[in-house]
């Protein structure tokens, strides 16, 4: 089974225009609601493709009941902390037929308290053991400590995967996570490197086992202490690219048994597949084994010494 | 008892942003969720300022419960008829500091059947005989006759105010309402007419007994069976304006009893008094009593002859 940790769930509202205006009052032509926060999108993903999952993290009030009716509804297996008198938060996406990419309006999540971590590490601790990996995603809502994620990852027998950035993704570098995924602009701005090899070489410095960086059109690129990798994008996709990180994640967390071009393969292939699809959560199957079979794994045997004296 | 009419209920969302930027993703740093839609907005004011008051219209679903723990909250009476099934809309308003109005994003409402036509209509025949006046507001719900206000200003024993656009107001004003109230772009969308006054008076032609049109920083212009009158604007207030048209609204129905000079003077301090509220469906008090006292209305005597031959 793979766990998943969403702790700043969200309800996902998508909403279309022809244009967004500012300053201007719209028609929504078409509305969709549902569960969502990064690790919600992952166990989608992995429950989409046949892998056990189960998706944790909190809910409450009327939006959280709506979280969970839609989480039932879809068939996905959950396991969500109630934090009782204050409702989870929305999430509103804009999509304008005139961007390719959609414009995104994240309310903060609720104010979180000692004793719903201390819940949440409860129901964590019977999970976790049964996880052959779990993936942490996303932000943390106000009120849980920096370290939130970190500590997760030392109280975990199996795998760890860290979607995050920040001082959340450096914490939990430093205690040790597996595999750490920031895209581009977060390795940026949690290691203050430039170079995308000398910043996951720094996250790798700090205690984490690997680092697999998104660069968008520029394809993947993974850096372990088993040796370093990179994968060019396929081909340029059209769609909406909001789900692309979180379907890599689901990648990550499915492939913990097999090499790294293997895994750094399938990452590809997965978030290649999550572009065509409307909705964040979903993979398109087709665009899945194009993008599998034709995707290049390069070994960069100039990094592979610096990476494996890690 | 003032009865308003939302057939279009919302569940209101307000978010704050630094600034709104197309295709990018923001951290909103407010959220405020009510219950809206026009006719609550209406029936707020009316609460606030001690007139008594019922609420009627839809609800439906998650959306529809949060509305109705709202309205509750508020202590605002409220008969709304259920549509089960299918869910209330939302519509979120981003207030960005660097523009005066607001970006609104409003969601169609859910698709009515006949069936929940003829609920309402046993609702509004049991209410309105109690009211000594109906305030009907916005726009109708898919599925409902476009003569749905025409038709309830025929089952009205007192009087009708109808604040809409387009063909639902043009069959309230050939139904006899006795007060209509469009801006000037939906006066101009109704009939076609560019000269308010000549617009108005196309309006009384059609039925409307009397026609208020605000004219924005131009200020109110009635023109009635009984006469015409004109209130300028008394100054520029900054804020939110997006209350103001149900504060008018709910002014004119308010003043049934008062001769056509006060109920425009009332109009106006009650529209001009939403607007350094934050949310819409309050006034500030003190505005209120500053506009009132310092509105002039002039008699349009060209005006006088032409209305009151209608």
């Amino acid at each position: 089974m793979i766990l998943t940790v969403t702790l700043n769930v969200a309800l996902d509202v998508t909403y279309e225009v022809p244009e967004l205006t500012p300053c201007a009052t719209h028609r929504v032509t078409s509305v969709a609601r549902r569960a969502g926060g990064k690790g919600i999108n992952v166990a989608r993903v992995l429950h989409q493709l046949g892998h056990e999952t189960v998706a944790s993290g909190y809910v409450g009030g009327v939006v959280g009941e709506e979280v969970l009716a839609d989480l039932d509804a879809a068939g996905l297996p959950h396991r969500l902390v109630g934090h009782p008198g204050r409702s989870s938060r929305q999430s509103v996406t804009v999509v304008d037929r005139g961007c390719g990419d959609a414009t995104v309006l994240n309310e903060p999540g609720p104010e979180l308290t000692d004793d719903d971590w201390t819940r949440f590490l409860a129901t964590y601790d019977e999970l976790a053991p049964a996880a052959s990996c779990v993936v942490l995603s996303g932000s943390l809502p106000p009120g849980l400590p920096t370290d939130a994620y970190a500590l997760l990852c030392t109280r975990t027998p199996g795998a760890t995967v860290v979607d995050s950035a920040g001082p959340a993704l450096l914490a939990a570098a430093r205690a040790g996570a597996d595999v750490l995924l920031p895209n581009l602009a977060e390795l940026r701005e949690t290691t203050g490197r430039l170079d995308p090899i000398e910043g996951a070489l720094a996250l790798l410095d700090a205690g984490g086992k690997a680092v697999v960086v998104s660069m968008g059109a520029e394809g993947l690129l993974a850096i372990t202490r088993d040796g370093c990798w990179r994968v060019p994008a396929v081909s340029r996709l059209s769609g909406n690219p909001t789900g692309a990180g979180d379907a890599l994640a689901a990648a990550i967390g499915a492939t913990t048994e097999l090499p790294w071009p293997d895994r750094l393969r399938a990452a590809l292939a997965w978030s290649a597949a999550a572009v065509p699809v409307p909705l964040a959560g979903e993979v398109d199957v087709a665009t899945l084994h194009r993008v599998a079979d034709a995707a290049l794994v390069d070994e960069l045997e100039d990094c592979d010494a610096a990476a494996t004296d890690r």
